[in-house]
C-alpha cells in the first residue's frame, strides 16, 4: 500500500521540478483532458489526495483547497508538501485491520487504492500534454526508485 | 494488490467498449504521447502486462506480442483476454511471501506495483486522446466499481 503513494509523491515531486522549466503561459493554459490546465491538475491531485486522507478518512478539521488560492506553481508545491507532512503520517500508519473499514459505501481499502490511482491517472495526462510541448515526462516508472527499501509495501 | 488489477482489467475492458464507437482510423491514427496511437498503447499495455507476469515473474514459455500482429481492436481485444487468464492465474494466487522474492535488481513486489501502475498511467494518455475527439473516457474511478466484493485486497 504504501509503495505506491511513495511512487505518487516521488514522481509528483519530480513533476514539479520539470514544470519549473515551462513559462507561466503554458502551465496555466487551457488543455483538453484532465483539470485542464497543469496547475490546475496538479493542484487538484494534492486537493483530491489530502480531502481522502485527512479530511474522509480520518475525519480531521479542514476542507477543500481552492485553486484560486494556489494559481502558481510554487504554491501548489509547498501546498503539496504542507499536506504530504499530515498525509504521510496516516499512509505510514496503514495497517491491514484499516481494510474493511467502511466510509458511506466504500471500505477504507477501496478508498486508499482510489487515491493511488486518481494521482497516477492524472500524470498519464499530463505526459501527453508535456509531449506535445516537446519536453520528455518524468518516467513512471515504479521500478528503479529504490521504493522498496524500507520493507513496507 | 489484487484490487487494483480487477480495477485494470474492468476499466481495459470498458476501453474496448469505448473504442468500438470510433472509426479505425481514429484507432491507428498517430498522437502524441503513450505508444502513438489507441491501438499501440492498448497493444502495449496488454503485452506489458503478460511480459512481466507471465515470462519474467513466473519465466514461463513465451515472449513479447508484435504489434504487427494485433493492428485492430478485436485482435487486442481476444489478446488481452486470453493473456489475463494466465496472468489472472498469478494475481490471484499472489501472497505475501512472494513480495520479496527477487528479479534482477527488483523486488516482486516492486514489479507488481510496476504492472499496476503502467496501465493506470496509460489509461491517463487515453482519456486525453478521447477528449479531444469530443468523448467521454471511460471512469477511471476505483471507487464504486465493486471491487473490494471478494475479500481481496
Amino acid at each position: 500500500m504504501q509503495l505506491l503513494f511513495r511512487y505518487n509523491w516521488q514522481v509528483r515531486d519530480e513533476w514539479f521540478q520539470l514544470l519549473k522549466r515551462l513559462p507561466e503561459e503554458e502551465l496555466i493554459r487551457e488543455r483538453v483532458g484532465g483539470i485542464g490546465s497543469f496547475l490546475r491538475t496538479l493542484h487538484h491531485i494534492v486537493d483530491v489526495e489530502q480531502a481522502w486522507i485527512l479530511l474522509a478518512l480520518q475525519q480531521l478539521p479542514g476542507s477543500h483547497y481552492k485553486f484560486e488560492d494556489y494559481k502558481n506553481l510554487d504554491a501548489i508545491e509547498r501546498l503539496s508538501n504542507s499536506c504530504r507532512t499530515e498525509v504521510e503520517k496516516f499512509v505510514n500508519s496503514w495497517s491491514n485491520e484499516l481494510e474493511e473499514n467502511i466510509l458511506d459505501d466504500f471500505t477504507f481499502g477501496e478508498i486508499m487504492r482510489h487515491v493511488i490511482a486518481h494521482e497516477i491517472h492524472h500524470i498519464g495526462q499530463l505526459s501527453v500534454w508535456i509531449r506535445e510541448l516537446g519536453f520528455d515526462p518524468a518516467s513512471a516508472n515504479v521500478i528503479g526508485r529504490g521504493l522498496h527499501s524500507n520493507g513496507k509495501h
